[in-house]
Protein backbone atom coordinates (compact mmCIF):
# COMPACT_ATOMS: atom_id res chain seq x y z
CA UNK A 1 0.00 0.00 0.00
CA UNK A 2 0.85 3.20 -0.67
CA UNK A 3 1.40 5.42 2.06
CA UNK A 4 2.72 8.68 3.09
CA UNK A 5 6.05 9.42 4.47
CA UNK A 6 6.20 11.42 7.97
CA UNK A 7 8.84 14.02 7.88
CA UNK A 8 10.34 14.89 10.92
CA UNK A 9 11.98 18.33 10.64
CA UNK A 10 15.02 19.51 13.11
CA UNK A 11 12.97 17.33 16.03
CA UNK A 12 14.50 18.69 19.55
CA UNK A 13 13.45 15.85 22.12
CA UNK A 14 14.52 12.34 21.50
CA UNK A 15 11.32 11.32 23.27
CA UNK A 16 9.11 13.46 21.20
CA UNK A 17 10.58 11.70 17.75
CA UNK A 18 9.80 8.32 19.85
CA UNK A 19 6.35 9.31 20.78
CA UNK A 20 5.78 10.51 17.26
CA UNK A 21 6.29 7.28 15.86
CA UNK A 22 4.62 5.26 18.01
CA UNK A 23 1.58 7.48 17.49
CA UNK A 24 2.07 6.85 13.59
CA UNK A 25 2.74 3.08 13.71
CA UNK A 26 -0.61 3.17 15.68
CA UNK A 27 -2.27 3.74 13.15
CA UNK A 28 -0.70 1.72 10.37
CA UNK A 29 2.03 4.41 9.04
CA UNK A 30 5.46 2.95 9.34
CA UNK A 31 7.45 5.11 7.30
CA UNK A 32 9.35 7.90 9.34
CA UNK A 33 12.18 10.54 7.91
CA UNK A 34 14.32 12.33 10.19
CA UNK A 35 15.68 15.78 9.19
CA UNK A 36 18.89 16.27 10.82
CA UNK A 37 17.25 15.63 14.71
CA UNK A 38 18.71 18.11 17.64
CA UNK A 39 20.31 14.98 19.81
CA UNK A 40 21.68 13.05 16.95
CA UNK A 41 20.70 9.44 15.79
CA UNK A 42 19.67 6.57 17.22
CA UNK A 43 18.48 7.94 20.20
CA UNK A 44 17.92 5.95 23.05
CA UNK A 45 15.28 8.46 24.70
CA UNK A 46 13.35 8.04 21.47
CA UNK A 47 13.48 4.05 21.65
CA UNK A 48 12.12 4.26 24.72
CA UNK A 49 9.00 6.29 24.36
CA UNK A 50 8.02 4.63 21.01
CA UNK A 51 7.05 2.05 23.18
CA UNK A 52 8.61 -0.33 20.39
CA UNK A 53 7.48 1.05 17.43
CA UNK A 54 10.91 2.58 15.96
CA UNK A 55 11.96 -1.02 16.43
CA UNK A 56 9.60 -2.33 14.74
CA UNK A 57 8.94 -0.15 11.90
CA UNK A 58 10.42 -1.22 8.42
CA UNK A 59 11.71 2.24 7.33
CA UNK A 60 13.25 4.84 8.96
CA UNK A 61 15.59 7.02 7.69
CA UNK A 62 17.57 10.16 8.64
CA UNK A 63 18.54 12.74 6.46
CA UNK A 64 20.83 15.35 6.74
CA UNK A 65 18.49 18.23 4.58
CA UNK A 66 14.87 17.91 3.69
CA UNK A 67 15.33 18.53 0.04
CA UNK A 68 17.39 14.96 0.33
CA UNK A 69 13.83 13.88 2.65
CA UNK A 70 11.59 14.48 -0.35
CA UNK A 71 13.50 14.13 -3.12
CA UNK A 72 11.49 10.90 -3.86
CA UNK A 73 8.37 12.59 -2.99
CA UNK A 74 5.84 13.35 -5.56
CA UNK A 75 3.35 15.52 -2.89
CA UNK A 76 3.88 16.71 0.28
CA UNK A 77 1.96 18.94 2.84
CA UNK A 78 3.28 21.12 5.95
CA UNK A 79 1.16 20.73 8.77
CA UNK A 80 1.46 23.97 10.64
CA UNK A 81 -0.27 26.76 11.57
CA UNK A 82 -1.87 28.94 8.75
CA UNK A 83 1.09 30.78 7.02
CA UNK A 84 0.23 34.50 6.67
CA UNK A 85 2.86 35.74 4.04
CA UNK A 86 3.03 32.88 1.71
CA UNK A 87 0.16 31.92 -1.53
CA UNK A 88 -0.24 28.56 -0.07
CA UNK A 89 -3.82 26.61 -0.16
CA UNK A 90 -4.32 25.61 3.33
CA UNK A 91 -6.74 22.36 3.92
CA UNK A 92 -8.72 21.04 6.78
CA UNK A 93 -7.04 17.15 7.68
CA UNK A 94 -9.81 15.75 5.96
CA UNK A 95 -9.57 17.78 2.74
CA UNK A 96 -5.83 17.82 2.47
CA UNK A 97 -5.62 14.25 3.07
CA UNK A 98 -8.00 13.13 0.46
CA UNK A 99 -5.85 15.28 -2.07
CA UNK A 100 -3.04 13.00 -0.96
CA UNK A 101 -5.22 10.06 -0.86
CA UNK A 102 -6.13 10.59 -4.00
CA UNK A 103 -2.95 11.01 -5.29
CA UNK A 104 -1.40 8.06 -3.54
CA UNK A 105 -4.50 6.54 -5.71
CA UNK A 106 -2.69 6.94 -8.90
CA UNK A 107 0.74 6.26 -7.64
CA UNK A 108 2.31 9.30 -5.94
CA UNK A 109 4.31 9.16 -3.08
CA UNK A 110 3.22 11.58 -0.43
CA UNK A 111 4.50 13.14 2.67
CA UNK A 112 3.32 15.37 6.13
CA UNK A 113 6.02 17.54 6.61
CA UNK A 114 6.30 18.53 11.05
CA UNK A 115 8.29 21.22 11.96
CA UNK A 116 10.50 21.44 15.24
CA UNK A 117 8.42 21.34 18.60
CA UNK A 118 7.02 24.63 19.64
CA UNK A 119 9.04 26.67 17.00
CA UNK A 120 7.01 24.89 13.72
CA UNK A 121 8.36 25.06 10.09
CA UNK A 122 10.21 27.93 8.72
CA UNK A 123 8.35 29.66 5.28
CA UNK A 124 11.43 28.29 3.81
CA UNK A 125 10.56 24.74 4.45
CA UNK A 126 6.57 25.74 4.09
CA UNK A 127 7.46 26.86 0.22
CA UNK A 128 9.05 23.53 -0.57
CA UNK A 129 5.27 22.09 -0.09
CA UNK A 130 2.35 21.90 -2.52
CA UNK A 131 0.10 22.95 0.18
CA UNK A 132 -0.32 23.34 4.33
CA UNK A 133 -2.59 21.49 6.52
CA UNK A 134 -4.02 22.96 9.66
CA UNK A 135 -5.58 21.26 12.48
CA UNK A 136 -8.47 23.19 14.00
CA UNK A 137 -8.10 23.66 17.25
CA UNK A 138 -9.40 25.62 20.72
CA UNK A 139 -8.52 29.29 19.77
CA UNK A 140 -8.17 29.89 23.44
CA UNK A 141 -6.42 26.88 23.99
CA UNK A 142 -4.23 25.39 21.57
CA UNK A 143 -1.09 23.30 22.61
CA UNK A 144 -0.86 20.24 20.55
CA UNK A 145 2.26 18.47 20.54
CA UNK A 146 4.28 16.87 17.97
CA UNK A 147 2.89 13.35 18.56
CA UNK A 148 -0.78 14.57 18.64
CA UNK A 149 -0.41 16.64 15.26
CA UNK A 150 1.55 13.15 13.62
CA UNK A 151 -1.47 10.93 15.56
CA UNK A 152 -4.25 13.20 14.28
CA UNK A 153 -3.29 13.12 10.68
CA UNK A 154 -2.38 9.40 10.57
CA UNK A 155 -5.90 8.77 11.96
CA UNK A 156 -7.18 11.06 9.19
CA UNK A 157 -5.66 8.68 6.58
CA UNK A 158 -6.44 5.65 8.21
CA UNK A 159 -10.45 6.97 8.73
CA UNK A 160 -10.10 7.39 4.86
CA UNK A 161 -8.84 4.33 3.75
CA UNK A 162 -9.79 2.05 6.59
CA UNK A 163 -12.79 0.11 5.55
CA UNK A 164 -14.60 -1.24 8.98
CA UNK A 165 -17.85 -1.25 8.71
CA UNK A 166 -19.53 1.90 10.51
CA UNK A 167 -21.50 -0.21 12.82
CA UNK A 168 -21.58 -3.30 13.43
CA UNK A 169 -23.63 -5.54 15.74
CA UNK A 170 -21.51 -7.47 18.38
CA UNK A 171 -23.37 -10.89 18.83
CA UNK A 172 -21.03 -12.33 21.13
CA UNK A 173 -21.80 -16.32 20.59
CA UNK A 174 -25.52 -15.59 19.39
CA UNK A 175 -27.37 -14.44 16.67
CA UNK A 176 -30.45 -12.36 15.82
CA UNK A 177 -33.78 -13.71 16.25
CA UNK A 178 -35.15 -15.04 13.58
CA UNK A 179 -38.84 -13.70 12.77
CA UNK A 180 -40.86 -16.74 13.54
CA UNK A 181 -39.39 -16.71 17.01
CA UNK A 182 -39.78 -12.95 17.50
CA UNK A 183 -43.24 -13.32 16.27
CA UNK A 184 -44.16 -16.22 18.58
CA UNK A 185 -42.64 -14.68 21.31
CA UNK A 186 -44.61 -11.48 20.57
CA UNK A 187 -48.20 -13.34 20.43
CA UNK A 188 -46.98 -15.46 23.40
CA UNK A 189 -47.33 -12.07 24.96
CA UNK A 190 -49.88 -10.25 23.33
CA UNK A 191 -52.28 -13.51 24.85
CA UNK A 192 -51.04 -13.45 28.34
CA UNK A 193 -51.68 -10.12 28.27
CA UNK A 194 -55.42 -10.34 27.15
CA UNK A 195 -55.98 -13.11 29.29
CA UNK A 196 -55.29 -10.44 32.13
CA UNK A 197 -57.45 -7.80 30.51
CA UNK A 198 -54.17 -5.14 30.00
CA UNK A 199 -55.86 -3.72 27.04
CA UNK A 200 -58.93 -2.46 28.47
CA UNK A 201 -60.87 -1.25 25.60
CA UNK A 202 -61.37 -2.24 21.94
CA UNK A 203 -60.19 0.77 20.46
CA UNK A 204 -56.77 1.27 22.34
CA UNK A 205 -55.67 -2.37 21.47
CA UNK A 206 -54.36 -2.02 18.07
CA UNK A 207 -52.23 0.99 19.29
CA UNK A 208 -51.04 -0.79 22.00
CA UNK A 209 -49.74 -3.96 20.30
CA UNK A 210 -48.14 -1.92 17.65
CA UNK A 211 -46.51 0.04 20.39
CA UNK A 212 -45.43 -3.20 21.76
CA UNK A 213 -44.25 -4.57 18.96
CA UNK A 214 -42.16 -1.55 18.29
CA UNK A 215 -39.91 -2.10 21.31
CA UNK A 216 -38.83 -5.62 20.66
CA UNK A 217 -38.42 -5.44 17.34
CA UNK A 218 -36.36 -1.77 17.79
CA UNK A 219 -34.39 -3.68 20.61
CA UNK A 220 -32.74 -5.84 17.20
CA UNK A 221 -32.99 -8.90 19.78
CA UNK A 222 -30.64 -12.40 19.47
CA UNK A 223 -32.27 -15.74 19.69
CA UNK A 224 -30.71 -16.00 23.25
CA UNK A 225 -32.44 -12.53 24.60
CA UNK A 226 -35.55 -14.05 22.77
CA UNK A 227 -35.55 -17.35 25.32
CA UNK A 228 -34.89 -14.94 28.06
CA UNK A 229 -37.42 -12.91 27.48
CA UNK A 230 -39.75 -15.96 27.10
CA UNK A 231 -38.40 -17.47 30.50
CA UNK A 232 -39.23 -13.90 32.38
CA UNK A 233 -42.39 -13.64 30.93
CA UNK A 234 -43.08 -17.31 32.22
CA UNK A 235 -42.13 -16.22 36.00
CA UNK A 236 -43.83 -13.25 35.75
CA UNK A 237 -46.75 -14.81 34.98
CA UNK A 238 -46.14 -17.42 37.68
CA UNK A 239 -45.48 -20.28 35.62
CA UNK A 240 -42.72 -22.63 35.57
CA UNK A 241 -40.02 -21.73 32.67
CA UNK A 242 -40.60 -24.89 30.06
CA UNK B 1 -23.16 24.48 22.55
CA UNK B 2 -24.24 20.87 23.25
CA UNK B 3 -21.64 18.76 23.59
CA UNK B 4 -20.52 15.43 24.93
CA UNK B 5 -19.19 15.10 28.76
CA UNK B 6 -15.58 13.38 28.97
CA UNK B 7 -15.87 10.33 31.11
CA UNK B 8 -13.22 8.75 32.52
CA UNK B 9 -13.75 5.80 34.79
CA UNK B 10 -11.77 5.18 37.41
CA UNK B 11 -8.44 6.57 35.83
CA UNK B 12 -5.02 5.88 37.80
CA UNK B 13 -2.35 8.37 37.01
CA UNK B 14 -3.27 12.22 37.52
CA UNK B 15 -0.49 12.87 34.93
CA UNK B 16 -2.93 10.80 32.42
CA UNK B 17 -6.28 12.75 33.61
CA UNK B 18 -4.49 15.71 32.81
CA UNK B 19 -3.24 14.60 29.57
CA UNK B 20 -6.49 13.52 28.12
CA UNK B 21 -7.54 17.44 29.92
CA UNK B 22 -5.53 19.40 27.74
CA UNK B 23 -6.25 16.83 24.41
CA UNK B 24 -10.26 17.46 25.09
CA UNK B 25 -9.35 21.29 25.74
CA UNK B 26 -7.28 21.19 22.17
CA UNK B 27 -10.11 20.64 20.76
CA UNK B 28 -13.04 22.53 22.13
CA UNK B 29 -14.26 20.26 25.18
CA UNK B 30 -14.41 21.18 28.58
CA UNK B 31 -16.76 19.09 30.30
CA UNK B 32 -14.90 16.20 32.12
CA UNK B 33 -16.16 13.52 34.62
CA UNK B 34 -14.24 12.00 36.63
CA UNK B 35 -15.15 8.77 38.43
CA UNK B 36 -13.45 8.03 41.50
CA UNK B 37 -9.96 8.70 40.66
CA UNK B 38 -7.37 6.44 41.96
CA UNK B 39 -4.96 9.05 43.81
CA UNK B 40 -8.37 11.13 44.52
CA UNK B 41 -8.98 14.50 43.76
CA UNK B 42 -7.61 17.93 43.26
CA UNK B 43 -3.85 16.16 41.71
CA UNK B 44 -1.42 18.71 41.25
CA UNK B 45 0.24 15.89 39.15
CA UNK B 46 -3.26 16.35 36.73
CA UNK B 47 -2.58 20.02 36.78
CA UNK B 48 0.72 20.19 35.65
CA UNK B 49 0.33 17.81 32.77
CA UNK B 50 -3.02 19.79 31.78
CA UNK B 51 -0.34 22.50 30.55
CA UNK B 52 -3.38 25.01 32.25
CA UNK B 53 -6.81 23.19 30.44
CA UNK B 54 -7.84 21.86 34.08
CA UNK B 55 -7.90 25.54 35.11
CA UNK B 56 -9.24 27.13 32.43
CA UNK B 57 -12.07 24.43 31.73
CA UNK B 58 -15.49 25.25 33.13
CA UNK B 59 -16.63 22.40 33.67
CA UNK B 60 -14.72 19.48 35.84
CA UNK B 61 -16.69 17.35 37.94
CA UNK B 62 -16.06 14.44 40.08
CA UNK B 63 -18.43 11.33 41.03
CA UNK B 64 -18.29 8.28 43.02
CA UNK B 65 -19.82 6.08 40.65
CA UNK B 66 -20.40 5.99 36.54
CA UNK B 67 -23.91 6.04 37.69
CA UNK B 68 -24.02 9.04 38.93
CA UNK B 69 -21.29 10.34 36.38
CA UNK B 70 -23.65 9.34 33.36
CA UNK B 71 -27.41 9.66 35.15
CA UNK B 72 -28.75 13.64 33.16
CA UNK B 73 -27.10 11.69 30.13
CA UNK B 74 -29.26 10.57 27.09
CA UNK B 75 -26.71 8.61 25.09
CA UNK B 76 -23.88 7.31 26.50
CA UNK B 77 -20.99 5.63 24.20
CA UNK B 78 -17.87 3.53 25.89
CA UNK B 79 -14.79 4.28 24.00
CA UNK B 80 -13.26 0.27 24.14
CA UNK B 81 -12.30 -2.85 22.68
CA UNK B 82 -14.90 -4.43 20.73
CA UNK B 83 -16.51 -6.56 23.57
CA UNK B 84 -16.72 -10.49 22.87
CA UNK B 85 -19.59 -11.47 24.94
CA UNK B 86 -22.36 -8.62 24.94
CA UNK B 87 -24.94 -7.16 22.29
CA UNK B 88 -23.62 -4.07 21.63
CA UNK B 89 -23.46 -1.87 18.79
CA UNK B 90 -19.94 -1.26 17.95
CA UNK B 91 -19.21 2.53 16.02
CA UNK B 92 -16.33 3.53 13.80
CA UNK B 93 -15.42 6.96 15.71
CA UNK B 94 -16.86 8.32 12.72
CA UNK B 95 -20.25 6.37 12.52
CA UNK B 96 -20.33 6.91 16.37
CA UNK B 97 -19.67 10.45 16.79
CA UNK B 98 -21.64 11.43 14.01
CA UNK B 99 -25.10 9.33 15.75
CA UNK B 100 -24.14 11.19 18.90
CA UNK B 101 -23.74 14.53 17.10
CA UNK B 102 -27.73 13.85 15.75
CA UNK B 103 -28.65 13.14 19.59
CA UNK B 104 -27.39 16.51 20.42
CA UNK B 105 -28.50 18.16 17.62
CA UNK B 106 -32.14 16.90 19.16
CA UNK B 107 -31.08 18.56 22.37
CA UNK B 108 -30.01 15.14 23.81
CA UNK B 109 -27.13 15.14 26.75
CA UNK B 110 -24.13 12.62 25.53
CA UNK B 111 -21.16 11.19 26.48
CA UNK B 112 -18.01 9.09 26.34
CA UNK B 113 -16.98 6.88 28.88
CA UNK B 114 -12.88 6.16 29.17
CA UNK B 115 -11.79 3.07 30.99
CA UNK B 116 -8.32 3.34 33.83
CA UNK B 117 -5.42 3.05 31.60
CA UNK B 118 -4.07 -0.46 30.44
CA UNK B 119 -6.99 -1.89 31.72
CA UNK B 120 -10.12 -0.75 30.09
CA UNK B 121 -13.91 -1.01 30.79
CA UNK B 122 -15.46 -3.49 32.67
CA UNK B 123 -18.46 -5.29 31.61
CA UNK B 124 -20.76 -3.54 34.20
CA UNK B 125 -19.75 -0.06 32.74
CA UNK B 126 -19.71 -1.01 28.75
CA UNK B 127 -23.60 -2.87 29.83
CA UNK B 128 -24.67 1.10 30.43
CA UNK B 129 -23.91 2.41 27.06
CA UNK B 130 -25.60 2.77 23.98
CA UNK B 131 -23.07 1.75 22.26
CA UNK B 132 -19.37 1.32 21.86
CA UNK B 133 -16.42 2.83 19.57
CA UNK B 134 -13.41 1.39 18.70
CA UNK B 135 -10.58 3.06 17.11
CA UNK B 136 -9.26 1.32 13.86
CA UNK B 137 -5.16 1.01 15.27
CA UNK B 138 -2.27 -0.90 13.37
CA UNK B 139 -3.47 -5.25 14.63
CA UNK B 140 -0.08 -5.58 14.66
CA UNK B 141 0.72 -2.53 17.33
CA UNK B 142 -1.62 -1.07 19.50
CA UNK B 143 -0.98 1.34 22.15
CA UNK B 144 -3.16 3.87 22.09
CA UNK B 145 -3.16 6.23 25.26
CA UNK B 146 -5.99 7.37 27.58
CA UNK B 147 -5.12 10.85 26.00
CA UNK B 148 -4.72 10.04 22.50
CA UNK B 149 -7.96 7.91 22.68
CA UNK B 150 -9.77 11.28 23.93
CA UNK B 151 -7.77 13.43 22.16
CA UNK B 152 -8.80 10.80 18.25
CA UNK B 153 -12.83 11.37 19.54
CA UNK B 154 -12.78 14.71 20.45
CA UNK B 155 -11.17 15.59 17.07
CA UNK B 156 -13.91 13.43 15.02
CA UNK B 157 -16.45 15.22 17.31
CA UNK B 158 -14.59 18.48 16.51
CA UNK B 159 -14.14 17.41 12.71
CA UNK B 160 -17.76 16.64 12.36
CA UNK B 161 -19.06 20.23 13.29
CA UNK B 162 -16.28 22.41 12.60
CA UNK B 163 -17.33 24.77 9.47
CA UNK B 164 -13.77 25.39 8.15
CA UNK B 165 -13.67 25.77 4.70
CA UNK B 166 -12.10 22.54 3.19
CA UNK B 167 -9.69 24.39 1.35
CA UNK B 168 -8.33 28.20 1.47
CA UNK B 169 -5.93 29.72 -0.58
CA UNK B 170 -3.90 32.02 1.93
CA UNK B 171 -2.97 35.26 0.42
CA UNK B 172 -1.41 37.07 2.81
CA UNK B 173 -1.71 40.76 1.17
CA UNK B 174 -2.58 39.58 -1.81
CA UNK B 175 -5.45 38.71 -4.18
CA UNK B 176 -5.91 36.89 -7.06
CA UNK B 177 -5.20 38.24 -10.27
CA UNK B 178 -8.13 39.49 -12.27
CA UNK B 179 -8.26 38.02 -16.12
CA UNK B 180 -7.82 41.05 -17.80
CA UNK B 181 -4.03 41.47 -15.95
CA UNK B 182 -3.22 37.61 -16.45
CA UNK B 183 -4.50 38.00 -19.96
CA UNK B 184 -2.24 41.07 -20.70
CA UNK B 185 0.94 39.08 -19.25
CA UNK B 186 -0.07 35.76 -21.07
CA UNK B 187 -0.10 37.84 -24.53
CA UNK B 188 2.90 39.45 -23.57
CA UNK B 189 4.51 36.54 -23.18
CA UNK B 190 3.28 35.06 -26.27
CA UNK B 191 4.31 38.38 -28.44
CA UNK B 192 8.25 37.84 -26.41
CA UNK B 193 7.91 34.19 -27.62
CA UNK B 194 7.32 34.68 -31.32
CA UNK B 195 9.58 37.59 -31.82
CA UNK B 196 12.32 34.52 -30.44
CA UNK B 197 11.11 31.90 -32.68
CA UNK B 198 10.13 29.56 -29.77
CA UNK B 199 7.03 28.45 -31.97
CA UNK B 200 8.85 26.35 -35.03
CA UNK B 201 5.70 25.66 -36.69
CA UNK B 202 2.56 26.74 -37.37
CA UNK B 203 1.33 23.47 -36.54
CA UNK B 204 2.65 23.77 -33.27
CA UNK B 205 1.78 26.85 -32.28
CA UNK B 206 -1.82 26.87 -30.76
CA UNK B 207 -1.01 23.59 -28.85
CA UNK B 208 2.09 24.89 -27.69
CA UNK B 209 0.15 28.02 -26.89
CA UNK B 210 -2.56 26.24 -24.69
CA UNK B 211 -0.22 24.34 -22.81
CA UNK B 212 1.67 27.44 -21.70
CA UNK B 213 -1.69 29.62 -20.96
CA UNK B 214 -2.42 25.73 -18.75
CA UNK B 215 0.50 26.33 -16.45
CA UNK B 216 -0.18 30.04 -15.49
CA UNK B 217 -3.89 29.37 -15.15
CA UNK B 218 -3.18 26.44 -13.04
CA UNK B 219 -1.41 28.14 -11.05
CA UNK B 220 -3.78 30.13 -9.33
CA UNK B 221 -1.29 33.18 -9.35
CA UNK B 222 -2.32 36.44 -7.78
CA UNK B 223 -1.54 40.36 -8.72
CA UNK B 224 1.14 40.37 -7.02
CA UNK B 225 3.00 37.20 -8.78
CA UNK B 226 1.71 38.63 -11.99
CA UNK B 227 3.85 41.74 -11.32
CA UNK B 228 6.75 39.05 -10.46
CA UNK B 229 6.48 37.05 -13.85
CA UNK B 230 6.39 40.53 -15.85
CA UNK B 231 9.48 41.57 -14.21
CA UNK B 232 11.13 38.17 -14.34
CA UNK B 233 10.05 38.16 -18.05
CA UNK B 234 12.04 41.58 -18.73
CA UNK B 235 14.85 40.71 -17.27
CA UNK B 236 15.26 37.28 -19.56
CA UNK B 237 14.51 39.70 -22.73
CA UNK B 238 17.56 42.17 -21.36
CA UNK B 239 14.46 45.03 -20.44
CA UNK B 240 14.67 47.12 -17.53
CA UNK B 241 11.88 46.61 -15.78
CA UNK B 242 9.16 49.06 -16.18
Amino acid sequence: MNTPAIILVQPQMGENIGAAARAMFNLGLDELRLVSPRDGWPSPAADKNSAGALARMQNVQVFDTLNEAIADLHYVIAATARPRDMLKPVYTPEAGIKECRTRADQGQKTGFIFGPERMGLINDAIAKCHGVITIPTNPDFSSLNLAQSVLLLAYEWTRNQDNTPDKIMEMGDSFPVDQEKLEEFLTRLEEELETRRFFRTEEIRPTMKRNIRGIFTRADLSDQEVRTLHGMLSALIGKKAS
